[in-house]
């Protein structure tokens, strides 16, 4: 067989997308519990369901027809008047957002507009896997900045300029961040923004759980003065309106970086989901949203987070975590009972699913200072099985 | 604002996607006879609304949540299953298949898994616009393979061995073609999968008119002796469902190539669209494609075919061109009318809009080889339609 390219022999395979894989094949054999996934768990609401349809009655061509590639005109509208309400940072929805294949082609698109050989991204250490493997496919260099569970998952503004340096070309900052949680602090933003001002690097802000806050507020960091116009700012309808599946999200960013985004992505996509892009429009614009984060989502989720950190703490007491402000996830350090059992977290993970049918996410997927620790979904389970659940992981301790 | 990648600095705006932003904004103004596009203008069948429906209702959360990157294993069966049917060769649903955002995406990740810099693909000129961009986008070299409205638009055996050498990454082959028409003969395959064994190179076959076939049978590359190992097949369900706009494609190749652009899709797009792959498996299982195609798409376009080439036999006797055996257009060869006017195709095109507002799309866009000629799309409008956009064409060449 012929060759393959070396930018697609550099990446990996997504270790969360193999677990996934794992579980399916678990799930047939066996009852599983899962603290693995991502994805949240609850379907959207009635009334974005009725839209979707009478949209597939009313006008089906449409429905399904090909858009533009930035998106229909009227979603861009809603999306700007959305994000102006929260922010209040106006974006021209003519020129300043364009709809993607979701979040993740979103920063796919964007990474690879901006970054090339020679260039250094820097992003958190732990953070959301797929950045580091987006940079590679780029051929850019990942730089971590370490956080730590002592100082609440928060970079440290010294560290920052310490790595910072003419080869950075971007700063990526997830907040409410995959997998710890937390939401960034204000004083690193202001730092941030101005080392970008200093070094003329982008800062790539990924608000996709913006929504999914249970203390707090988000952090848009496209509002403080000389951000704006070096943000690249991505967001995602996957929680906000409980359709992953129909993969819709939305860029933010100056008019040029624009301009570029939807010129790769008429090549790379063509265009985004139709029907989604439709129905969304009365979402936001009748205040579904609002209704559905306010009565449906956060009560429940806000529940089981409480719920899983009072059972965390009480059949694991040797472990350190932070209360997550927002996303879906607990990241717990595990190094007091690991010492015990003289493993790894990988190890201690897939040991952890054979023997008592419990999934959670080894730590070092998320980079290097990720080891020692687990990731733990608190949403896609409910109270009595988080309970089941996490007594298990304490059995499994203590049988060693 | 920082700099943007070079890859992206080098690619082009789409000239069809500009086009169309054109004609979106003429329509505002006034009635445009549009022979510009390249979607099919028909709704999705009945049945496949019901099922969209049907899921919607009775399973929310799976049919709007994640699927896997492959895609859902029922659908890859199916597709394996209509795959066999019509071509009689055997890819594995598990390893050989992978669903996509369409075929756009399929053809995307494909040269970015395996063009590098340094490499060589060889494209007809003319053919699909967006090839030249992607191979540039993957800093690949295009080479054309010139073909002719004297040859009916076959490439020539020849001129292949000329411009394949050690260099030759991959050869792609779109058969129905965009913009000709043209199906591809056999002893042009044959040659090619000789050569690509020979040189080992890959082969694209990019079938996704595979269906709208009207004269003539669609030839499936891989079934050549040799072939399946080498080749990349794409696919979509855009014209033979009806939803371009839900972003729905597969691609078939060997297992390696399909973990590779797994692989890549887990961070460019992350997962197919989900309503869609439900609903397919029964449009697939149920024939409700085959009925689709035979009752109401085909009936419907060749009809439309045979009016437009009249048309233009009548109108513009001084034209030349193939009656296409598939896909939606007219490659039509107007030199000896430009002769008159001193115009470029692209220049009369644009007049032609401004002065009569009928729509037509300059060749070169579509290859150097293209120059002189216009796409003409017969599937977009009705019949009085086609023949009063065709007597404006010949009204404003006789007046000049």
């Amino acid at each position: 067989m012929p060759r393959l390219s070396e930018r697609v022999e550099k990446i990996h395979t997504s270790p969360i997308r193999r677990v996934a894989g794992l579980l399916d094949e678990a799930r047939e054999r066996s009852d599983i519990i899962s603290f693995g996934g991502g994805a949240p768990s609850l379907p959207p609401p009635q009334e974005l369901l009725n839209e979707f349809s009478r949209l597939l009655r009313d006008d089906p061509l449409r429905s399904c027809g090909y858009t533009g590639t930035r998106g229909v005109p009227q979603l861009r509208e809603a999306v700007a008047e959305d994000v102006k309400k929260y922010s209040e940072v106006d974006f021209d929805p003519n020129s300043e957002i364009i709809l993607t294949t979701g979040a993740t082609e979103s920063i796919f698109s964007t990474v690879l507009c901006l970054v090339e050989s020679g260039d250094e991204v820097i992003i958190m250490d732990p953070t959301y896997l797929g950045y580091r493997e987006m940079i590679e496919l780029a051929r850019g260099q990942p730089v971590p900045l370490p956080v730590n569970v002592e100082n609440g998952y928060q970079p440290d503004t010294e560290e920052l300029k310490k790595v910072v340096s003419k080869k950075t070309k971007a700063v990526i900052v997830l907040s409410p961040d995959n997998p710890t949680g937390r939401i960034i602090n204000e004083p690193f933003v202001k730092t941030l923004v101005d080392l970008a001002e200093d070094y003329d690097f982008w800062i790539i802000s990924d608000d996709v759980y913006k929504h999914i806050i249970y203390e707090g507020k988000h952090v848009w960091i496209s509002r403080y003065p000389g951000a704006k116009e070096r943000t690249i700012t991505v967001c995602s309808f996957s929680k906000e309106a409980g359709i992953p599946g129909l993969r819709l999200g939305y860029t933010l960013a100056p008019k040029h970086a624009i301009d570029s985004i939807e010129k790769m992505q008429q090549y790379s996509t063509l265009a985004p989901e139709s029907l989604a892009q439709f129905a969304l429009v009365r979402f936001l614009r009748e205040n579904w949203k609002e209704a559905y984060m306010a009565d449906t989502v956060l009560p429940s989720y806000v529940k089981r987070r409480d719920f899983m950190g009072k059972m965390i703490r009480e059949q694991l007491p040797l472990t350190r975590t932070v209360g997550p402000a927002g996303a879906f996830y607990y990241f717990v350090d595990i190094r007091n009972y690991l010492a015990k059992t003289h493993q790894s977290e990988e190890a201690f993970a897939e040991q952890l699913l054979k023997e008592t049918g419990v999934a959670v996410i080894p730590g070092r997927f998320f980079g290097q200072n990720g080891r020692g620790h687990v990731r733990m979904t608190f949403v896609s389970e409910p109270e009595d099985r988080i309970q089941l659940g996490v007594k298990k992981i304490a059995t499994f301790f203590a049988s060693r």
